[in-house]
């Protein structure tokens, strides 16, 4: 039977480059046997546009009924000023949690074809392959209570609360685990254990489900330390577990260690294997519309899909092969192309991929 | 009438390094007619053993009483089973907030005599000067409710909280602005406004003392993408202001993009000019007793502490121009040498360093 993606084309650069996504898609159902079939709904600022809401319902319930979701990205400067709870990026925090991807995984990889883009010096960042493990359905992103209220003085209090149980930690800890099983075989296990007794306790789980895992070696680094690590020595680190927040500021940073952005896809898994995958950039509004756009990381977003839901590691591979081979072919969208560099746009590069597929 | 510093070496290479800064002081005060009196005592781990308290009353009796504190470093493994409470770190807190010192001021700045430390490339942090203005007493640091509960279920749950009052935030805003006004005028304040409303809080009231200053510019940025800027390129950044938890995550980014972590000094100050001085960089267990510390972060402290507590610029700058001079002259310890350079111990630093006032 034919699987289920849901397209989430989203808002700025997103359906741009989920069109190129969608063009592998095809190519790899009609010329490669895939058995997929693809819908569309809206999200983000387009959903609150059209719907006046960011996340219609409609929308939550074709992600659940789907395998696997494709999103582009959501929000930008025109819905900025809404109230929180309407604001787009509450259409991609709904999504989440509505979905349960609880397990956000977030691979930093340096291209050795566009080493030269990093800021780093090539001997700190070459062959870069860290992967970072965000929890992604809890923490202070979703904690309670929350929000600004006044105090008898009339002045104004912002709360916002971190709170983890027992259980959402082990599981998170268990996808980190399981995947360095397939890796380097080194957990380090981010957290503020000195100072925030919720991290104590997600040190002490980490440390628990350690045990069980006797062929991994497992560290705990406190996050400002993990921050300076990062632009020290990255390679260091191999599998990288932590908390929602600290997992958003160190993962872009581990990204941005690449000096490629327009590269790095991501997948968000829950406990039944559906996942959500997309482009670890934003909706970068200042571009969007051009078609100057990188669509490779969207493109291996489906490649993890494929391989994390789909269960199509073979046809994942096809995708990542043929990413290898437009740049080795030279292609260089404008965020990738350097100095002096001739470049390409978001279309001649997803139909030069398809080419090479 | 004579200031009054008290000196707290504190744990690891804490006492190495604060012996040099104290040489400095003396020499100021015998040769160059600074008026100061120091006195010392006990705090983190060293007054734990000693006492049983990372914070003993009498130091922080005596912190209050004093001008200006210098600090060397608290903590390290030795104390790290211990209960929150009691662990070293919490004598950092305790200081922190027992003295009020709300500001705390983290320069960035790359020594052009030490560029080739950087992990980054010579273009990206050449000339590299950022001044982070952190919070040092709210946030999620200090926030309650907090602690380790355990639920009906048996499971237990962690839980920090995240609270800023609107003046604690102008409060801090206006410090960051007054210093921009000395430098480049411009002002980045960090937040999570899209997903935290405590920071969306903090959004508001920033915008609102920034109206205060029309001739600095202040722009907003997520944190997470403060963190890619940092590593992308870190010159756009003059002062960037924060909460306590991003501000320990970024100010530690920033001062690694340096490569030069031992050469960085940290002033933290209240609402009458008190302040407490030190280092950035941590106690560093593994080198501790060795005479192989890099004393300047330091006495680049006490260099802080004459300008911001002290209202004496000159004998700052004196010491200043000292640290950059012992650099010219090929002066280096282990942590800033480069390759095949050879290298001098904390006390030969620090003599140097008073052979050149
Ligand atoms: C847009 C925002 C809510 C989101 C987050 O903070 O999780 C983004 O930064 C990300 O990392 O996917
Ligand atoms: C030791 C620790 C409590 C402290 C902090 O988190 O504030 C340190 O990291 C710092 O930045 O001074």
């Amino acid at each position: 039977m034919s699987k289920k993606i849901l397209i989430l084309p989203g808002d700025g650069i997103g359906p741009e480059i989920v069109a190129e996504a969608v063009k592998v898609l095809a190519c790899l159902r009609d010329d490669f046997g895939l058995a997929v079939e693809t819908e569309e709904a809206l999200v983000g600022g387009a959903a609150y546009d059209a719907e006046g809401h960011p996340l219609p319902e409609a929308t939550l319930a074709a992600a659940q009924a789907a395998d696997a979701v494709l999103l582009g990205a959501v929000g930008g400067p025109k819905w900025e000023p809404l109230d929180i709870s309407v604001r787009p990026e509450k259409g991609l925090l709904g999504l989440r949690s509505g979905l349960g991807l609880f397990a956000n995984l977030r691979p930093a990889i340096l291209y050795p074809q566009l080493a030269a883009a990093s800021a780093l010096k090539p001997e700190v960042v070459a062959g870069l392959d860290i992967l970072i493990v965000r929890e992604l359905t809890g923490g202070i992103y979703f904690g309670r209570p929350r929000g600004v209220e006044t105090l008898d003085s009339g002045e104004r209090k912002g709360i916002n609360t971190l709170v983890y149980t027992e259980s959402e930690i082990e599981r998170i800890c268990r996808v980190a685990f399981d995947l360095a099983m397939k890796r380097g075989k080194r957990v380090c296990s981010v957290d503020k254990a000195n100072v925030l007794e919720c991290t104590e306790l997600w040190r002490e789980v980490a440390t628990r489900v350690g045990a069980d895992y006797p062929d991994v070696e497992l560290s705990h680094m406190y996050v400002d330390n993990a921050a300076m690590q990062l632009v020290r020595a990255p390679k260091q680190f191999d599998v990288m577990v932590t908390t929602n927040m600290f997992g958003d500021i160190l993962s872009d940073c581990a990204a941005m260690l690449t000096g490629s952005i327009g590269m790095l896809p991501s997948a968000s898994l829950n406990a039944d294997g559906q996942g959500m995958y997309e482009p670890i950039h934003g909706s970068a509004p200042d571009i969007a519309g051009k078609g100057l756009a990188n669509p490779l990381a969207t493109i291996l977003s489906v490649a993890m899909m494929l391989r994390y839901s789909l269960n199509e590691p073979a046809q994942a591979e096809r995708i990542e092969q043929a990413v290898a081979a437009v740049l080795d072919q030279g292609l260089r969208t404008a965020d990738i192309a350097g100095e002096g560099m001739e470049t390409v746009g978001t279309a001649q590069m997803g139909d030069a991929v398809v080419a090479a597929l």
